[in-house]
C-alpha cells in the first residue's frame, strides 16, 4: 500500500438533502478510525464547497470528533452543515490559472485528500480536479461521494439522499390521497414532484400502494413524452372509477417536441450549469384541466421539503449515507483516487448492498434515467417492478432528538 | 339525570386534519364506555357529514369497537375516515322542509344523540340543528366537537387538529431555514401558510426559535394590515444581518383597504360559505420582491400537508382530540345538549388542561384572532408570549405503525 501522509478536506456541494450531513458524519467517523497510526492528520471542512476553498474558508472538524451525541445530531440535521455552492469549474485548458490557485491552496494546507459530497454537477468538479492533479506532481487522492435526491447518477444503484426524499414523497402523497378522498365532488389534485431529467422521485409517489393499497391514479415521468390530450383522456377514465383523482407529475415532463410543459409559464432563467430552472408544471396542468374538464382542480408543489424533510428520513438511507462517507476515507487511505463511491445492490429480497467505487470521469455529466421496465406501457404509471426496486430504500425510521416537540438541529 | 335512550350518529365536516379521526376514535371509545347499562344502543357514522345523513348513508361503527389496534390506527390516520362535506344548512325559516326531512331521518333511525366534529362552519350546522330540534318535541342531544387546524374557534383555548398542523409547520419551516442557509447568495424565501382570517398557523412557524435558536426573519399575520413598502424595508434590514432571509406569511394577509394581497393573482371564486378561496399570496410577494430587490426569490406554499401530515402529528394534540370526543359522549349521556366541547387551559407551565363545553350558538360564525400581545409592535413577527402559548400544543411524537417504511392508514 502506498501510504500518503497529509491533511484532508471535505466539502458539500449542490442542492441540500436530508442525508448529506450523514455522509459528512461518515467522513468524520472514517477519519476518526484512521487517526491512530493513520495517514491523515487534520480533517478540514470547506465552507461552501470549492467556493469557500478558494477563499481559504476552512474549518478544523476535530471539534466534532469528540462528541458522539453531536455526530448523531449531525446525521439527523438536514441540508449542508458546511454550506454548499453551485460553482462550475472552468475548462482546464481555458483557465489553468484557476487550477494553479487551487493547487496552491492544497499545498499551503498540505491537503492530500479531497472528499467532495455532491451530485451530478459536483462530480464534474471532482472529475476536473482529478484530471488536473493527475497531470501534476502533487500527489493527491480525490474522491467523489454521491449525494442527490434525484437518484440520477450513473454507476451506482442509487444515491444517498434519494431514499429519504422518496420516503417523504411516498408518505406525503399517501396523506394527500387520504385528504382528497373525503369529499364526494369530482376533483383532480396534481402533485408536482422534483426531477428535471429523471423520474425517480415522482415514481416514489407510488410506494404507498404496496402498503395501503392506494397510490396516485396517474404518474407521469420525464422519461416519456407528455401529451395533454392523452392526459385529459387518462383523467376521464380515472373519473369513471372515483371522483377524487390524484396525479403525480414530475416537474421535468416535456412534450414530444422537447419543450418543457412548464415553459412559458414561469419566465425563469437557467442556472450556472445551463439547466433550466423548472417550476410551475403543476400550475400549467391545473389551469389546462380546469379549462378542459371544468371540475375542481388543485395543484400542490412539494417543493423544498422534498430535499430537507429530515424528520421523516429513511433509516436505510441515513445508514448508507454514513457508510459511503466512512468507506470513502478508508478507500482513499488505501490508495483509491479519481473515483466516486458507489452503492451496489447485492440483492433486493432480502435487501443487501455493498459499497464500491467507479471512475468519476465515467460518471460526471451523465444522467441515469428510470429503467424502461419500471414504466407501464401507457406511460401513465409505474410498474410493480419499480415499486419493488424502490421499497428497500425507504425502510426504517430515524429517531432525531426532539426538544419541546421540534427536532433539534446542529449548527456547525 | 334525565336518561335518554336511543341511538347516536357521529359525523365529520369541513376540511380534514391530522386529528379529526382521533376525535372519531374518542367518540367510539366514549360510546364503548357507555355501552354497559348505558343509554346509547347503536353508534352510526354518517358518510360525508350531513350530506350523507340526508341520503341515509349511515354505517354501524360497531365493527371498529372490537379491535384496539384498529382504533389506534384510526387515531393515526389523517383526513376524515367517514368522509366530509362542506354543506351550509339553509335558514330555518326559509326552508323548514329541509329540517323536517332531517327530523324524519332522526326518527326513522331513533337517533337521539348527534355528534358533529368540525370547525367554524360546522358549528353553524350544529347551532341550526340545535335551534330547530329545541323547538320541536323530539328529544335529542346535539353536541359540536371542535376541529380545525386554523385554531380560530371562540370559547376554547385551542382546537384539536391545530397542534399537529402547528408541529408540521414548525418542523418544516426549521428544515427550510436550514436548507436556505447553505448558499452565500442573497435570497428571499417566502413560506405561505394557511389561515384565512387568523394567523395562528403562521405564528407557529416561529416555534423553532425556542429550540434551535432560529426562526423566520419576518412573520406576517392577517391580524395586521400588510404594506408592501414596509415589507420591502423589513427585507432590506433583514439582509443586513444575513443573506438567506426566510419569511412566513399567512395566505390571508390584506392591505389597509381590506383587499387580500393575493387578489387579482388567482381568479378563484368563493366557497359555499361565501369565503374567498385564497392561494397565491406567496407568488404575488415573490414576483413583487423579485422586481424590487432583484435578488433570488422563491415562494413555497405548504398547502394540503399542513392539514394531513399525520406522520408528524403532535402527541399532545392527538391525546386531546381523543379526550374531547370521549367526553362529548359522556356529556351528552349526562344531559348536555346544544353545546360545543371546549378545551380550557388550566396552566401553561406545566401544561394542564380540562375539557368543558360552551353554548354553540355563541361560537358559530365567529373568529378567534391571534391575541394582540402575541404580535410584535412592528407587526412583522410574533412575541415570546406567543411562542410560550403555542409550545405545549406541539409536544410529543405519535408512533404510527409503519409497514415497509410507510405509515399504515385505516380505510373505514
Amino acid at each position: 500500500m502506498n501510504t500518503l501522509f497529509g491533511n484532508a478536506a471535505v466539502g458539500q456541494s449542490g442542492g441540500p438533502t436530508a442525508a448529506i450531513n450523514a455522509t459528512l458524519a461518515g467522513v468524520i467517523r472514517g477519519f476518526r478510525e484512521n487517526l491512530h497510526g493513520g495517514c491523515i492528520k487534520t480533517l478540514y471542512g470547506m465552507r461552501n464547497g470549492v467556493e469557500g476553498l478558494l477563499e481559504e474558508r476552512l474549518i478544523d472538524l476535530g471539534g466534532l470528533l469528540s462528541s458522539e451525541d453531536r455526530l448523531t445530531m449531525l446525521e439527523h440535521t438536514p441540508a449542508a452543515a458546511l454550506g454548499s455552492c453551485r460553482k462550475k469549474l472552468p475548462d482546464i485548458k481555458k483557465d489553468p490559472g484557476f487550477y494553479e490557485r487551487l493547487l496552491g491552496i492544497f499545498k499551503k494546507y498540505d491537503i492530500r485528500y479531497f472528499f467532495y459530497i455532491g451530485g451530478n454537477d459536483s462530480m464534474d468538479t471532482v472529475a476536473k480536479l482529478s484530471e488536473y492533479t493527475g497531470s501534476h506532481e502533487y500527489d493527491m487522492r480525490i474522491i467523489g461521494i454521491p449525494k442527490t435526491i434525484d437518484n440520477d447518477l450513473v454507476g451506482t444503484d442509487h444515491t444517498p439522499g434519494f431514499g429519504s426524499a422518496a420516503k417523504y414523497i411516498a408518505t406525503t402523497v399517501q396523506e394527500i390521497i387520504r385528504d382528497c378522498a373525503v369529499y364526494t365532488t369530482k376533483a383532480v389534485t396534481i402533485v408536482e414532484i422534483m426531477g428535471r431529467d429523471a423520474g425517480w422521485l415522482t415514481a416514489s409517489a407510488a410506494l404507498g400502494r404496496a402498503v395501503n393499497g392506494v397510490g396516485p391514479d396517474l404518474i407521469y415521468l420525464p422519461e416519456r413524452p407528455f401529451s395533454m390530450e392523452r392526459f385529459f383522456e387518462d383523467l376521464r377514465r380515472a373519473h369513471e372509477k372515483h371522483p377524487d383523482v390524484v396525479v403525480a407529475v414530475s416537474e421535468g415532463i416535456r412534450y414530444d417536441d422537447g419543450r418543457y410543459v412548464c415553459e412559458g409559464a414561469s419566465g425563469r432563467g437557467v442556472d450556472v450549469f445551463g439547466h433550466k430552472a423548472l417550476s410551475g408544471t403543476g400550475k400549467v396542468l391545473e389551469f389546462a384541466v380546469k379549462d378542459e374538464l371544468g371540475c375542481k382542480v388543485r395543484s400542490i408543489e412539494l417543493n423544498l421539503p422534498q430535499r430537507c424533510a429530515a424528520h421523516i428520513a429513511s433509516a436505510a438511507d441515513i445508514e448508507e449515507a454514513v457508510s459511503v462517507g466512512r468507506e470513502a476515507v478508508a478507500a482513499a487511505a488505501g490508495g483509491v483516487t479519481r473515483q466516486m463511491m458507489t452503492i451496489e445492490r447485492v440483492s433486493t429480497t432480502p435487501y443487501k448492498y455493498r459499497i464500491g467505487h467507479a471512475d468519476v470521469s465515467e460518471i460526471a455529466n451523465k444522467v441515469r434515467k428510470v429503467n424502461p421496465e419500471f414504466i407501464n406501457d401507457e406511460g401513465n404509471n409505474v410498474t410493480d417492478a419499480c415499486v419493488e426496486y424502490l421499497l428497500p430504500l425507504i425502510v426504517g425510521q430515524t429517531h432525531p432528538v426532539f426538544d419541546r416537540g421540534i427536532p433539534v438541529h446542529i449548527i456547525v
